[in-house]
């Protein structure tokens, strides 16, 4: 495993070597991971917690890394010292992998002495923010596709080999069923996917010769790319005719890919076509600079295609290629051992922080068993679900309502305690499962493309006391 | 170092079991890696050209690589026993790192045995693809600042932890004088920046003790984040009394941090509270969602910034997160060694690649050292200095001009040789340099950022003849 260590923005070491002079360094502290929103948020996919469990897991300098830290010349040696036995003690509480969340609540939370607690943050912003953008663009692409099959194809114009092989695995959290990068299969058990480049075809005498050798090579798995020449002209129609030979072997041929001109023209064209020859069962595949409008208009315009692969705008997410998630303090503990809950203030009320550990619950209608609303609650609170439960606005307050007959469940576990994970990795396609399942529990209103209603996320009345009060005491400038 | 001989599409090993079975994989195929035009690239910088070298002579397969391609059940074990023994063991042929590089010149050309070749194709994207796209983004980012220091601060909003390292390292080639990612200081001797988060403030009792116990801990390294409460009413103050107690110890504040607010207001108005108590000399540093637009519109607006702090916007490339470079078959080799030119159509002219194994000058005006045009031509072709050169659009060829009093220069080196690369790494602030110089040989007509000269990228007529002849031959339909 790589040392990622020192992935981390210096600040945080500078104003460790401070708490560490100050004394302050093992003071516990609370950090909240949570995103703001967005015009293109409507929901987001949590994503990253194993890798983010791993990197906490492996934190420690190596030699080489103090040898670097000595070489910058702003370091003590006391604190090189220090950092020399450093681990990652603390706990972390965060939502699962595959979860629906919202802008404002806290997705994951460190609570962990004060040093541990900065230097991660920003390797866990990192992957966090990273594998959520893929996963809840993934999700969001999987629905436009409407159960079609979704192959994520974008590695070569990811942002480096993390981009690809992590983008992945968020892409297949978020519903992709396939991914073309060889990598993240191995690594993460993904079923991979992919039969041939235009070069293979611009490598035979002719395009026939070219599907010819690909059939007999892999006489069970022939899915042959057919807009190298022309699509309707050259390719269908060659295809076709390899197609029948491979029949007449005993083979059933896989289908076609289209890879660029007009794919609503051409897949209705191709599937007459294939149809005709008696190639009913034949897919069509289609790639080529898709997402989730490009697909969503395909299929309004009728185009006749089975599997999508996504490239460069589902690994990039090209809409919105950073989340923007944030690492904020939200406690730390006295001598005692009493919380002093933190607060951010700032001049836009949205922006201000939710103060003091925290819980996060889902609340859902018993009924229906759909989502109503997530409760953000200081940590500890308990809800009766045997009562109505008061729902409010958390800043236009005279916005409320009541819901009854309803259960609550805790969006978050306790990931990491002490230090260790408290439960191994979960299989990966358990973890596309359990988010599809739970994306069902969203009314559509909630996780359409186009205007969709805002998800409640609201505080409960402690909490919304606590930081009314904080934002009284300390909002009124110097 | 990691083992990315899998960080590949499964479609290259496909191709590849396939040119083994028909016997065709150890044909020698060349192939080029070019970018098209898009209304964001003026120009580039080309960067991983370095890394791309690393990944090349590493590449090979390990025994859990293998049994993972096993476990698929679609290799044959002979291929699987070709793969065990493979390295790479191709020229490649690129541009040096921080070249100024433009649409459809090939900036890098493998020419290798067909699977390896083919093999290579994503992993050399991905990388190429990534930092050219960054080393880009930077130059324009660091042309906007005019001279100032730009600082590199995306980590936490990167697309992963090789997005941010690597994406640091090309920010550099930019043009960026340092990174806040330690991990990428280390890796590439990039300076390293940052001091404080508002974290650091928020842990103690009022602002000016934050600032206080910072100074005292870096007392020649004090740079304080002035926003956390109020800039103008608590930061700048509060600063500024802390600047003085530093000063009547013996030391010299180094400035302030600006995150938020009204940049260009707020910076102007600290500038003058600064100067008005005897602190001239402090730098006043801005961060916050900045980039190349908003650099150039707080300039104009007259804001007090000496230093900029560039995060997501840079580290994504947010506005254009993925370049769209291709790797394109430009031409085989018989049994002779003779070359058979490759080429792929396309209904859009411009799409149509250009065939053969070429190279690619640059013409300079030898009066002013400028740049006049690039020029690929038939790999070998010479070019005679004291001849007027006619140069002639590769589309519209009425387009023409003749240049004379020109020198040129092969802008691609051997990198890889047999599978070795032929030099030794450069280091990263000589490949800054050279970008700078080279940069400076372009009239800011044609990389400015607001409808710029597209400058010119021509054809020799030997490569416009054999182009003209295979599309006159291949282009025809069926």
């Amino acid at each position: 495993m790589r040392n990622l260590t020192l992935l981390t923005d210096l600040y945080e070491l500078t104003m460790g070597q401070g708490y560490f002079r100050e004394g302050k360094h093992e003071e516990i502290a609370v950090f909240d991971v949570f995103f703001r929103p967005n015009r293109l948020i409507t929901y987001s996919v949590a994503a990253g917690m194993e890798q983010a469990t791993e990197y906490l897991e492996n934190l420690h300098f190596d030699e080489s890394d103090l040898a670097y830290l000595r070489s910058l010349g702003i370091f003590t040696e006391d604190f090189l010292g220090y950092l020399k036995n450093l681990h990652f003690t603390g706990d972390v509480y965060a939502v699962r992998e595959g979860e629906i969340v919202f802008p404002y609540e806290p997705i994951l939370t460190v609570k962990a002495p004060m040093i541990q607690a900065q230097l991660v943050e920003t390797a866990l912003l990192t992957i966090i923010n990273h594998q959520t953008l893929i996963a809840s663009k993934a999700s969001k692409i999987c629905a436009a596709a409407q159960g079609d099959v979704v192959m994520e194809f974008g590695l070569r114009r990811a942002q480096g080999a993390d981009a690809g092989t992590y983008g992945a695995r968020a892409a297949v959290i978020g519903g992709c069923n396939s991914t073309s990068n060889v990598y993240a299969g191995k690594l993460f058990g993904i079923p991979v996917a992919g039969t041939m480049a235009h070069s293979w075809v611009m490598n035979f005498p002719t395009e026939t010769d070219a599907f010819r050798a690909y059939a007999e090579a892999f006489p069970d798995n022939c899915l042959l790319l057919v807009d190298t020449y022309d699509t309707l002209k050259s390719g269908v129609p060659h295809a076709i005719e390899v197609f029948r030979e491979l029949r007449a072997k005993g083979h059933e041929p896989k289908g076609i890919r289209l890879d660029s001109g007009d794919l609503a023209y051409l897949s209705k064209e191709a599937r007459k076509m294939l149809d005709r020859a008696g190639f009913e069962n034949t897919v069509i595949c289609a790639s080529g600079d898709l997402d989730e409008y490009s697909i969503r208009s395909l299929k309004e315009q009728g185009a006749k295609i089975d599997s999508w692969g996504v490239g460069t705008k589902l690994i990039t997410s090209a809409d919105l290629p950073a989340l923007g998630g944030v690492y904020k303090l939200a406690a730390v503990y006295d001598e005692d051992g009493a919380e002093i809950p933190k607060i951010k203030l700032s001049n836009t009320t949205e922006k201000i922080t939710n103060p003091s550990f925290k819980d996060v619950y889902r609340i859902y209608d018993r009924a229906t068993d759909k989502a109503i609303a997530d409760y953000i609650t200081r940590h500890g609170e308990t809800i009766d679900e045997s009562e109505p439960l008061l729902l409010f606005h958390p800043v236009d307050t005279w916005k409320r309502m009541t819901v009854t007959n309803f259960r609550v469940r805790n969006l978050r576990t306790l990931l990491v305690k002490g230090g260790k994970r408290t439960s191994p990795a979960r299989p990966l396609m358990e973890i596309q499962k359990y988010c599809a399942e739970e994306k069902g529990r969203f009314w559509e209103e909630y996780t359409r493309q186009d205007m969709p209603h805002i998800y409640k996320v609201d505080l409960s009345p402690a909490l919304y006391a606590l930081k009314s009060e904080m934002v009284e005491k300390y909002g009124k400038g110097d």
